[in-house]
């Protein structure tokens, strides 16, 4: 852990990118950040290095005069907390170049899963190992996360599908076999160049991509439900994208032992002590719209007594709670900070 | 069937409505009305009658200066077709009252469902009967839709969530326990004053509605694949409410038996004449911006082995193909007409 | 000004509304709050008394359970300050009710207008007066806000216009003939019941309302600017509304006596020591993505010398510093707070 | 003129843009074409050659095997019609290797500009010339149309702020100093790969850009005023992207002489026979979703008497009307069709 007498020095490589614009949004708002103790230093990116953050991200107005940097080690030294928002496959070198006790929160994939055979069949290539796991809400995910240096955010859809279905499987309620149906706003697909993602061709229509097992958060999603229940989860995982920039909506079924109330008390369980996770009240359906900008989760629960099934639909703002919010959650963990520090539990509806 | 040395007169009950305003849509564009074979009679509505179409429906510009009548059996009285876009309930009444010979288009949900008890459950009060089932495409559906003199529209989920699983539960190849999550427009909950349906509710948000079985629409898909299947198919049903006007994209699984090329060999024989189903070339995505305004559904199937899921994604319009071109569709049949006359297979891109 | 040994005592009027909505979002992140100096008492409705706010505002996640009381004087009595977030013509009534020692700030129009027969003629009934006008960057205005106990908060429109071309009047660089087109999100309707704000309707589509000087806001717009001229100002406004929830996008133009660099000069002199008002580089464009959630307004100004027009554009959230934000703003000033305080300069982009 | 014994042969060139997407969509739907007298032939692309249709326009179904073919003057060869939708710059070139007799529709801005030193200002190179200008509605231009082999298809701006203010000004009810903001959908820019247009950065956000006459409409919008007043029109343009995939709604203002009721007069005189250009009713405001997929232009005109301006507000899509309606409609001027074969003039609403 670094030494608190001088301020932290964070650095943000990708800081281009839409997941390093959420991290600096949200370290802007920190306590840390406005008490002077916790300066923002290096902002790297690619290609865009050179250019003055405020003309690729127009909302950070207290930085926008900041010039970007290359994202080398040499840039990033110095610092006693990296966030890397990277393309996959680049994080692992450089974490290399830095320092131990560097907290690296890495926003990729590279250090995700544990399954080196997962790794290759997703993402090809050499596997880098795993790091301790960002979503301190799953069982066991805590503990490793306080006074960790390495750091591995998970992947937006394995965020809420993983909460929306870990206290399901860990009590054994469900048959080890889901089906995960999830709704994205574009930039889940990050700020890339794709004539699929122009606002012509998103705006007033709907589409599913990575269908089949195809996506790569599918073998991410299954090692989380699989830990959460101690066996082997079989996951159909379909994502869909909707015209609309941020949220994901998850619907998420199996099939069910217990009936409804059974199945609430098991949620409300899981979740009652934590504070970013909210189990709505009988009735009321999660919407992404009312968690824009939090970090907050919420779901609803119940069974389907015709079909069967447990059916459990989950909210989040994929860059906040799904991607930067777990990011700094983890580095308040890693640094003994307050977990909630910086984040907004409140979204900005309508 | 109508005296054909006269034109055709067609009334549309509920003008001011979306079902309304897509059957005239269409109706304006039909060859017998450009032809003079078909006229537009009576536009009938509840609470805007006396109003001028144009005040409510901007985009009918040739219609714009008829004012809506009141509807009644009076008013609708002397046509040879007359459509129906009314709240669920007034259909059968209003049937009542209208010669045998005329040819009434239900878009309601009136007489969609054959069970009884599943009218109670899902509308409540009594049922009202069946009728012809207006999707052609389904087994044996055609026929009994020509020169029919009442037909029952199908519900937009059902439209494509029937046409994306039929083929396979009719085939054996899954079995009878599928799973269904719907991402819709808005315009399928109809021109409503629900403060869930303001444009600063819905846009930038996802939510769904309905779940567990609870949306009326669950009777009416699991009537049609059981029918399909010749046994009864269990069906988990999840509506999700996506920030745009139209269009819905249905993600369908179950528990598959065969591999994915047989799976397509069974969808592209079931769909090879149908000028309104199409089997996209294997890779290609539905989208439901590419079927906007057009009376097509488009389908993707392939088998997820590590799921063990058969895997269907459907695309439709929910006004066009979903609700007022299954009734134009109809109509044509019942009439004797090319089936496919008026009806666009080219959607309004992007 | 309350005593400030005991935690001031807040209650919000209009709780269910959009711009209640606002100023709760707000005043749960305000550090008053958080260091428990300040305290949310009464949050009152009209037709939703007797809710949960959970049920009418989900993002609102720590005050889900309140319950809405009646906006009654009775239900508002005992608090330091009162936001009030109702329909035209309610606040009068209440204020009156309410002690002179209550620092009451009015998200209506009620206090907003001087003129007695400009009032009359945009509201009809009799004029309530007027009281100060809760926008501090305008000349003079401060002041009167410090230790106010009676507050209009802007109009949405009049901010953004009025920041935009107050500085030009006011330095006599452009003729007192101005022209506003201004594309807003649908949240500054409000939430209301009304067909023409479904999101059917405003999806994919623009149009423009309240022309030719019929908007309300046009006669505070020209009050603004005829005050910083120090003389009559023409102002001739058009609101448009866009297929988004929040967000204005202000087109401002006048015929120009200079050029683009001494326009450029006035507009940083004018705002070179207001934290809220962004004069961006130049090149740079405003866009209202940029300031969602923030209480910051973008300006960019250039002069068009083939047209012989200034042109300012200027980008404001409706709802923030269009509304709520400016609300707590004056709120900190009446109080003696830091005028900053609570209010993010930071939107949530993308 | 081509010989109407054989089928017309129809290329297009640059058919995986948006233009050549909705040229298509008309032809599909053209009479001529489905009476068998219209043939498509080929279709090219620049980078996308080789690739099938179906894989770029997927709502072209009946085209989707289709394989583009390179925009090369051989592949164009051998057809009576060659709609071109290519980057600026391109169309000269490849219209000079082409038969004279060939009826060329140029989509692109090459021939649109009368004046040299305007090409060169807004364009640079050097100057093409100029063809007869698609826009029949304007004063003269309709003649000049008919039995043409050359054709510039006006821009989207020009279109509608012409036909908005045309009548005015050749009317003299207004002073030659007009300003416009136009408000405009995404597909407007193209299928181009730009951070700027992707569906992450436009929804949710409006800004303006080109401001202060820098957009090359400018020139051409002040050539179509200047030569229907027969003296110079200052134009004070500013265009807005806000979030919708199409449509243009224009306000447009000029100080004005006469009275509403005057103005309504010379409006309705300069349109009553036109079949796309709809003035009205009073108070009846036009918006863009009402002309979704049509080649209709609507407008609403009166007077701000205390601003002392005309104000003129228009919609239409711009790749309808707005582009390739007015290509087909070109076309049909050449080719002795019925001007308005194959153009709908019904939106697709909502």
């Amino acid at each position: 852990m670094p030494d608190r007498t001088a301020p932290l020095r964070v650095a943000v490589a990708g800081a281009s990118g839409y997941a390093g614009g959420e991290v600096l949004r949200l370290l802007l708002g920190h306590p840390e950040y406005r008490a002077g103790r916790l300066e923002i230093g290096a902002l790297t990116a690619g290609s865009n290095a050179g250019t003055a953050l405020g003309m690729l991200q127009p909302h950070l107005l207290p930085l926008a005069d900041r010039i970007l940097a290359p994202t080398t080690a040499a840039d990033l030294a110095g610092h006693d907390v990296v966030f890397l928002g990277l393309p996959h496959g680049q994080s692992a070198a450089l974490a290399t170049e830095l320092p131990d006790s560097t907290v690296i929160i890495d926003c990729g994939a590279d250090f995700r899963l544990t399954d080196p055979a997962a790794w290759d069949r997703y993402y090809g290539g050499p596997h880098a190992g795993s790091w301790p796991y960002g979503l301190p809400e799953l069982p066991g995910a805590r503990e490793l996360l306080r006074g960790a240096t390495r750091i591995a955010v998970p992947g937006c859809y394995p965020t809420v599908a993983s909460l929306a279905l870990a206290p399901a499987v860990a009590a054994g309620i469900v048959d080890p076999d889901v089906n995960i149906v999830a709704v994205t706003g574009t930039s889940g697909a990050g700020r890339k160049l794709d004539v699929g993602l122009l606002g012509s061709e998103v705006m007033g229509s709907a589409r599913a991509y990575g269908i089949a097992g195809a996506h790569r958060h599918t073998p991410e999603i299954a090692q989380n439900l699989t830990a959460a229940a101690g066996n082997p989860v079989r996951v159909s995982f379909t994502p869909v994208l909707a015209p609309m920039p941020r949220g994901i909506l998850a619907t998420c079924t199996a099939p069910v032992r217990v009936d409804a109330a059974q199945a609430r008390a098991v949620y409300e369980k899981a979740y009652a002590d934590e504070p970013f996770v909210h189990l709505l009240p009988e009735g009321v359906l999660p919407q992404t719209g009312a968690v824009l900008g939090a970090n907050t989760v919420t779901l609803q629960v119940t069974v389907d007594p015709d079909a069967g099934r447990l059916v459990v639909i989950g909210a989040v703002d994929n860059l906040t709670k799904g991607t930067a919010g777990a990011a700094v959650q983890s580095m308040n963990l890693a640094l003994g900070l307050d977990e909630t520090a910086g984040l907004p539990t409140v979204g900005v509806a309508p």
